[in-house]
């Protein structure tokens, strides 16, 4: 009998390509698919990801699911891939889903973390791990800005050129600036995002943190619908993927 | 004129064979001291750690000291050597120190703090910031133990092998064990430490925490004087060298 698994998967991004299979790069999706394919002895199997990262993202729950005849138990599947994958990847969990699932297809929402350095002097630990700013960002008026993104908008100045989806409105359910000793930790939950929307939305609010914008220049700049007005794009390695919400039964 | 200068440096251990000069290999006072003599054309500088780490232990704030004839501005020290190490090291503050002052001589008091990462898979990011530990360990257990280590005590029971101190007596001065989330953080401060001490105590305390031992296990087992008698030594990885005290007046 075909099952269809999701898997809940970690990552450091640090040494990855991304997580997205290219031909001569290391990906996430080449490791999980090449893992698979020899323990479950199914050369054609393939794995779907709830979306591409870029290379450097890290991710705390990416969604993947794939289809085998195996009859391997969740557990046994857990244990066994988290053996034998590389320790930058660890399989968190496993369930079986129903056949018509996919990972891409089915998340209704997706929950990002984007964190920054705000110190004078850079972090060793901290340095595949979050954009080092170096200026004291005012999280008051980032926290202001912020305000701005809520709700549901076009969100065209901040799409990536090359961005495939068919459409640039987006819905953000939820915003936190928040500041941990030097860490500064922004969370952003919504539907679904364009490519580079939080890395884009990131170097926004770090242009106003900065003081060289004012808080309603995230108004003025959505209603631009123009990403030539925008900021640089964050770094990749200051964003993780943090969940992937599907509508499931209780496991 | 010869000025004696203290450095404070932030360092992942990872990819080092610990602090100390080492041939052939990567160790941090090596990178450390290569930099200087070619910034400062001085090859016969020397640098001075507060103590050693062994490989694979971090470090948040190894005190660092060197004496130069080099009339360089402090800022722009910090800046050329941040700018020329790798970025696994940061130098995070320079400071003029009295010329009779050593690092590790001076060093009045540490804090070192060792991370658990409790759950039951592992964790990629964390892969090689905390001891991996699979099952659930007991808070309350953990914490009752370390009140037993408090205060002054022959610690012959947590000394490695090899140790060149001239006694076993060490002063602890404060120990926290706290859950945030999945990572157990246990931080300890005290007079001074031996030889893979405090990575003898969090595997001490990690026996209790998994209900192998009571807590009065570390009231006897320091009793026993004897290191035989003492749980594994905790991996390198999940160690941090936090902060070294020193008597100096305020910067």
């Amino acid at each position: 009998m075909q099952r269809n698994i999701l898997l809940t998967v970690e990552y450091d991004g640090t040494d990855f390509s991304g997580w997205q299979i290219q031909s001569d790069q290391r990906t996430v999706q080449q490791d999980i698919q090449d893992l698979l394919r020899e323990m479950l002895q199914e050369p054609e199997l393939k794995v779907q990801g709830s979306g591409r990262t870029d290379a450097g993202v890290h991710a705390l729950g990416m969604g993947v699911n794939f289809k085998t005849g195996h009859s391997i138990p969740l557990n046994g599947l857990v244990l066994g891939m988290n053996a034998q994958l590389a320790p930058d990847v660890v399989v968190l969990d496993a369930r079986e889903v129903p056949y018509d699932f996919c990972a891409r297809f089915w998340a209704r929402g997706k929950r990002y973390r984007y964190c920054i350095w705000n110190h004078e002097r850079p972090s060793a630990l901290q340095r595949t791990r979050a954009w080092y700013i170096h200026q004291p960002l005012d999280m008051e008026a980032m926290y202001a800005a912020s305000r701005y993104l809520l709700g549901r908008h076009d969100f065209s100045a901040f799409r990536a050129s090359g961005c495939s989806a068919k459409h640039p409105y987006r819905d953000i359910y939820e915003i936190t600036v928040q500041r941990e000793g030097s860490m500064i930790v922004c969370e952003v939950a919504g539907s679904a995002f364009l490519r580079h929307m939080v890395r884009n939305l990131a170097g926004a609010l770090v242009e106003v943190g900065l003081g060289k914008q004012e808080p309603e220049w995230i108004r003025d700049l959505l209603a631009t619908k123009d990403r030539r007005q925008g900021a640089r794009t964050a770094p990749s390695h200051g964003l993780y993927l943090v969940h992937v919400n599907y509508d499931l039964p209780p496991a």
